[in-house]
């Protein structure tokens, strides 16, 4: 009847390939070890349908859609992948796989892209057995959300939708934790349908009775006719790009999205993240993270030896790198190239240029007796609230700030000193600044140990 | 025929105690859940026969040996202690083990003491099943022997014997891999029992065919006849403990076996491990880890604010200082007493004495222009030295000079700044310090950083 080609790629052998399925993976872990990546729809509302260019490997925050997907589901346990083309894009896709021989793919044709999403995944069911992931090629998830979503089952359902279009999102009706009705009018409606499934190969018998009686069958009635169960993960980012300001759109929500939970303090909530998030979209993709801890190092210093001639405009300056900051963990985050190294790189530039500055900004005074001793503890204080907490993420292996939410009412983190410093600078009283931020630095550092000391007992027990 | 007596220590019922056996523990890992520990000798040469005060309740340290053991083996997953005592010794135990309800230990009296340790072990089957560790009251082990011996089989063997009196130490003669004979005064001989076994139930029958037949029977007969397996667990601290000597000596090999891997520098292992692990075995069980930790932070400030007045004494009571800073860590792993939060305050106030000491130096030459700058990168560069490998270890969760050993060959740790500093407080030249020290220390981050970036796709794969 229909013709299915499946072409096989690196590691993978024609007898093997159904073997490999819900077992420990090389890692360790129980996972979901195969995924299907459906790619052969054809595109045509981001003008690609010409030379049948797939979605899948338009670049956001500088890697492919579908690159993202391997990644991310690697990262999670994913060994096998399946993915479907169309006889037009395949060529593309050939060439993309050829660039990344680390990932196991199983290429499978679907030569009636047509008959719609539906039967993309009728055709995977030869490389599959037992259960899998299946997503879309076109679709953005964040790292968060797929970490949580291969840990549910059937739908992954976002009831809040808070990135989403609710009118151009597909709705998703829910009874008794499974799936009742899927279509994008809906009303009312439980949640929107994020494109990512973990499913059980039994949902075949669904596809099968659908393909027998119809010709163009979509994904979201098979899951419909299965009544497959659903699995909330709210909150986090996704989204599915169809059109070139989807693409646009999604490169700025994934920066945005890149910036929760960093432990950032009051300046960076309020201020530092609404301006670094709106310049990374643009650095994402064309310097790499580590490239940007060094130009905002660079800045730093520049700064500090600017603040020695002109406070003023050293401060300016100085706050300026302080929102460039943020910008190297963003793009970082935001295409998946976070590093411990460019972590650790990025915190000791930054005790440097902090240091550099405060001592130019000293040096200038040409300090003697009290103002040197204000200015000397000063300089301490600022290394010290920073080391503080990094040993303590040494000693117990977790964020201080983490564990102990607390820590934020004592002001004294980086992007909230370095407010300070610019305000003084402004001020035209610099040397007032050091008794000042002094005080501010131990007082803070005394804080963050007496948290510790208050709560050890806890800590050494929960390490064992 | 002879009478057993078992006692039920809180959290042991009487039906319960023959299910725990060899089976995952609590924390979730595969260990021997049980141990059994001798404790019905009479302890004739330590002159404690007359009171019956048992050998395993002498203190080392500021510990028990007995609770040592409780401690210990507890780390390893042991969850059920059987402990074998006589019936003049018994109130002593009963009243320690009154102490540390946290831990479940069967009582059980040999009401036969003179008849041997084989005899004890005898008495204890009717608690144990299944595998067990089997030890001495009255012997002492560091703790990464028994972390090693614990996952060992059979008799637990020193080959070199490295911190034991070969006169008095009991050898073992060993063929095929299995003991074949025990004895002291055996020639030739393979190694040193240990006093530490892991040992199968099956031992029991090898002990009945010596009860049987005789009426004095010692433990080596037992595992002699068993031809138990062996397993090497050499170079690490045990004794046991006979004479009163043994029991000062005990603590003083305590002490300098917790010094091994502690990452020291050039300075410390020629020169202040020497002084301070004379030191530690009197303030050990004397005042707490961190009680040493503050006392040698005081007499850091000290020897800072005296150097204001007087360079060379200043130095030196700093140098002092560094050698008392080695006690702390020294008492805290002989006595078990280690905490993550120990190792945090003592990091975070070695660094406000170093950059105090660094800067009363400074202000007493008040210094301007080039020699405040030198002497600001000096401070900066001693702080950071630290902060770079505590980064490290807070992103990688490992000790840097464990994983790069290749860093101990850039001088530059604490001791050795603290030694070069000294020097140049006798020197009567200590501006010169400044600019020898902002190199040394900036060097030093610099080489540190070049080896972590030249390793980083190794580290970052190791991590997952």
């Amino acid at each position: 009847m229909e013709k299915v080609e499946i072409a096989f790629y690196p590691g993978v052998e024609r007898d093997g390939f159904r073997t490999h399925v819900f077992i420990k993976n090389a890692k360790g872990r129980e996972g979901k070890v195969q995924a299907v990546i459906l790619a052969a729809g054809l595109g045509t509302r981001l003008g690609l349908e010409e030379k049948a260019y797939p979605k899948g490997l338009l670049k956001v925050a500088g890697r492919e859609l579908l690159l993202r997907h391997l990644i991310l589901l690697s990262r999670e346990g994913v060994e096998k992948f399946v993915l479907v083309v169309n006889p037009r894009n395949r060529k593309y896709f050939e060439e993309f796989l050829a660039r990344y021989p680390e990932y196991r793919v199983i290429l499978v044709e679907n030569s009636h892209p047509e008959r719609g999403n539906g039967y993309s995944l009728w055709c995977a069911r030869l490389a599959v057995s037992g259960p899998f992931v299946l997503t879309m090629s076109d679709h953005l998830f964040e790292e968060a959300f797929v970490k949580r979503a291969v840990r549910g089952q059937g739908l992954i359902l976002d009831r809040q939708g808070f990135y989403v279009d609710p009118v151009e999102a597909t709705r998703v009706k829910v009874s008794e934790g499974r799936v009742v009705e899927i279509g994008k009018g809906l009303e009312p409606y439980d949640g929107f349908d994020t494109g990512f499934f973990v499913l059980a190969p039994e949902i075949f018998k669904a596809a099968e009775r659908l393909v027998e009686i119809r010709q163009e069958i979509s994904l979201s009635e098979i899951v419909q006719a299965a009544r497959i169960p659903v699995t909330e993960v709210s909150g986090l980012f996704w989204t599915d790009v169809d059109t070139p300001e989807d693409l646009k759109q999604a490169r700025k929500l994934l920066i945005r999205a890149s910036v929760k939970g960093a432990g950032d303090g009051l300046i960076s909530r309020t201020l530092n993240r609404r301006l670094s998030t709106r310049i990374s979209p643009y650095l994402c993709g064309r310097i790499t993270p580590n490239q940007a801890t060094i130009l905002s190092f660079l800045l730093g210093l520049l700064s500090a030896a600017l603040a020695y001639f002109h406070t003023a405009f050293g401060g300016l300056l100085y706050q300026i790198h302080s929102v460039l900051d943020g910008v190297d963990g963003e793009i970082a985050r935001a295409a998946l190239m976070k590093s411990r190294f460019g972590g650790l790189l990025d915190s000791v530039l930054d005790r440097y240029v902090d240091f550099i500055f405060l001592s130019f900004l000293l040096l200038k005074l040409k300090p003697g007796g009290l103002l040197l001793a204000a200015g000397l503890l000063a300089l301490l204080g600022t290394v010290m609230v920073s080391y503080t907490t990094e040993r303590f993420k040494g000693a117990y292996g977790k964020d201080a700030y983490g564990i102990f939410p607390v820590l934020h009412y004592f002001p004294g983190k980086r992007d909230e000193r370095i407010f300070l410093i610019f305000l003084f600078c402004l001020s035209g009283r610099p040397e007032l600044l050091f008794p000042v931020l002094a005080l501010l630095t131990h007082l803070k550092v005394l804080f963050t140990l007496t948290v510790f000391w208050r709560k050890r007992s806890e800590l050494e027990e929960a390490q064992g």
